[in-house]
């Protein structure tokens, strides 16, 4: 059974743009972020992750665009605020052919694309990465993004989790039903490639998707990505509890984020599952430098470039709530979406309740962001992760980028050999998938996890 | 205005599988297919068509398994016809990412998922390989694919390019109309990353697809793709004529292909375009050696691992009857499906319209597959080209692999340097995108191409 890793989890977290989280950094001289549409700038990030014994990196995703503050997406084009944005999954192929270890973890919606398409997709990338994937699982949230795809408005909040579980079981059937270990002969002498006893039609049949297909690829190294989930509500959290294998939690102190991640390890365990199968990674706004004041130094020198209003934009749209419309120093009565208003509380937390102004979220986002940020010397940055680890019981860290890739370089030159001394960071790598390497198990999903049960002609892929 | 090019197009034609067209060559010795998921294959044969002055690859794709030959796809995964089979879209940024001239053509169909996804896909392409990407627009025509995607079966056949004509309306929106050349600011004093009066909404309301949303991707190298199409019907002609840059052809011989080739140019001209404003590029299996005598020994070898069952098999689902049902010898009565009616007419035609039987089928595929298979010497090879460039009107040449990737680098080795020789290949590379590498004229869609109507806000993208 999984224990608590006894190291950290080091994950660098991405998106395909140029403003990620820390909003208006893309305007230091020193930020090469708008270089996301080169193959060669992903190629020296992956190099400083893999040098810098990162376990991997993770790309947000999503469709839409920020148009809740003031009504529309001007302040999130002119900060670039996740836009504009390319597809994630086309940058990774790159990445892993320049690195052996890191893994990659891709956000993908399962609102928009039949799961036969999807899953074929993620073997895809499974394949070409030797079994270094994950796979973000979101439902959507943005009506721009619903819009897009020619809907009026998303689904339910829900109604789009009960659609979620119909097609994680869709995909487990394609993935772990459809084709049994050693199918492919590649027996020359004996003219089989594949034998045909050893694949079966999937047949899936809704509620929501249905699938009715022998899956087209190969079992991969890990036939099922790495599940890693986000959701803070409480369906999020029942989703989590019986199909992530990774957690990103965030919120504005450790506090906060042990009681979120208190509350996830009961539901894991309330799932029939060990509370550690789910691997906690809580996101975190790190500014290093040699000394303390170094630190502050850079600190104060980045902010000079961040938005704390486009950080407020980018938040508006999470929760739903045009924050523009309030008077600097009046009260925000807040009436979030489902799905923000665990962010907002989460938020709001930290003032233990109290009814906040716009004023004071801007106070609040430094850097642009509402991400707690932690400012200090190598030593105080360990310190800082050992007591979230301790006290959060998050298993490790999913480091935010301020000026990147810079930031990036930072940890890895100043924090890691720290962690590295403090035993908190391996010499080594493990070898096999990430799967194996997360868990060190067995290079594919665990027999405790429900998505097994599709294996073979268990589940809903009936042979044909 | 674009004349006949001077020289050939060499173009190789590929899928992410190990048996493509040529059936049964997986089982050579020295066939490499089966690597088609490790990311070093792939750029080993970008690489021998970048150094062979190859100017691109093709990536055919689809979704479903061939399932009419005996109802079932037993022989289709025992022979690895096109199963399993991985998504090229993944593959092409390494390729890229090692060459710096090779075009990459991608088929993906209009039919299972939103253009405002699939627009951001190809964007993402566009940028990464500095616009040398191609998209060969497909309808999909598998009902194996249907079911695979929830459906019970395909749209009729016209219909499809009827909704494929509504899906290209809504991609030329997102691509040509959404962002203006110069949206990108980038400017770090102005705090102005991306200037919004630069960016429009697309509003594209049906009939079958719906856009509300601004492209979530800045304007790329050639905005549009090059547009790829292979459609035979007089529905798909049509298509082509109006929205196509590059064709390919497949026949039994030159006088075949001329027809197809002649009824192609008046079509374009039909539309108001130049007749060469779409290069045609014919599909040929080529064998060649040192001199006559080698090539027919390595078509010999070569036929000793081939298949023509598994090419019966693929063409069985190509043209929608069970040639299994059929006795050796017995006339097939053939009644095939709409859109395989002109590639069986074009294949019996070579018999001057007589009655087919399988055995016939059978011995017209040495090499497991129907198209014309070509086998001589340097010389002949580039002869034959040159008959097919003069006699059939073609631009170039879809390369066809056989054995692979040797039969690739055998091309580059032996035929190229006798088609420089004749000046059928130059010396050197032109530079720029894709578009400007085939046309000779703008980095993206010349103004006389109907997707250049949706620029600023002259198409239906309305300004927001």
């Amino acid at each position: 059974m999984p224990a608590k890793p006894p190291t950290l989890i080091l994950n660098a977290f991405e998106m395909a743009c140029a403003g990620h989280i820390c909003h208006g950094l893309w305007s230091h001289p020193r930020d090469e972020t708008h270089r996301f549409g080169e193959l060669a700038y992903w190629e020296e990030v992956a190099r400083t992750l893999e040098e810098g014994m990162f376990d991997g990196i993770f790309f947000a995703d999503g469709l839409g665009v920020y148009d809740v503050y003031r009504g529309d997406y001007e302040i999130a084009l002119r900060e670039g605020i996740q836009v504009p944005r390319l597809d994630p999954m086309l940058i990774v192929p790159t990445m892993a052919h320049a690195t052996r270890h890191l893994g990659f973890g891709i956000t993908s919606s399962v609102t928009y694309e039949p799961p036969y398409l999807f899953a074929r997709r993620m073997s895809t990338l499974d394949q070409l990465t030797g079994g270094r994937v994950g796979w973000n699982v979101v439902t959507g949230y943005l009506d721009s993004a619903a819009k897009g795809v020619g809907l009026g408005a998303q689904p339910g909040h829900d109604d789009r989790y009960d659609r979620a579980d119909d097609y994680m079981d869709a995909v487990y059937g394609l993935w772990e039903g459809s084709w049994d270990d050693g199918a492919v002969r590649l027996d020359r002498a004996g003219r089989t490639y594949v034998d045909p006893a050893r694949v079966r039609r999937v047949v899936h049949d809704g509620p929501f998707h249905r699938v009715d297909a022998p899956h087209l690829c190969a079992p991969t190294p890990q036939r099922t990505p790495v599940l890693y989930q986000a959701g803070a509500s409480d369906r999020g959290r029942r989703f989590a509890a019986r199909h992530a294998e990774c957690v990103f939690v965030m919120g504005p102190n450790r506090a906060v984020v042990a009681g979120i991640v208190h509350d996830l390890r009961r539901a894991v365990e309330e799932e029939g599952r060990d509370p550690y199968a789910v691997r906690v990674l809580a996101g975190l706004n790190i500014v290093v430098g040699a000394t303390d004041a170094e630190a502050r130094d850079r600190l104060a020198e980045y902010r000079l470039h961040a938005s704390p209003e486009a950080g407020l934009a980018h938040f508006s749209a999470t929760v739903g709530i045009d924050f523009s419309a309030y008077a600097l120093d009046e009260p925000i009565r807040y009436a979030p979406n489902e799905g923000g208003r665990s962010a907002l509380e989460a938020f709001t937390r930290r003032g233990g309740g109290k009814v906040w102004t716009v004023r004071e979220l801007l106070d609040a986002m430094p850097l642009g962001s509402r991400v707690h940020t932690f400012v200090g010397s190598p030593e105080a940055v360990a310190d800082e992760l050992q007591a979230w680890r301790s006290e959060a019981n998050v298993d490790g860290l999913n480091l935010i980028r301020t000026v990147a890739p810079e930031s990036f370089r930072d940890f890895a030159r100043l924090v890691v050999p720290v962690l590295q001394e403090r035993g908190l960071v391996g010499a080594r790598r493990a070898e096999g998938t990430l799967q194996r390497k997360l868990f060190g198990e067995a290079d594919v999903l665990p027999a405790s996890h429900y998505g097994s049960r599709f294996r073979g002609d268990g589940g809903r892929g009936r042979p044909d």
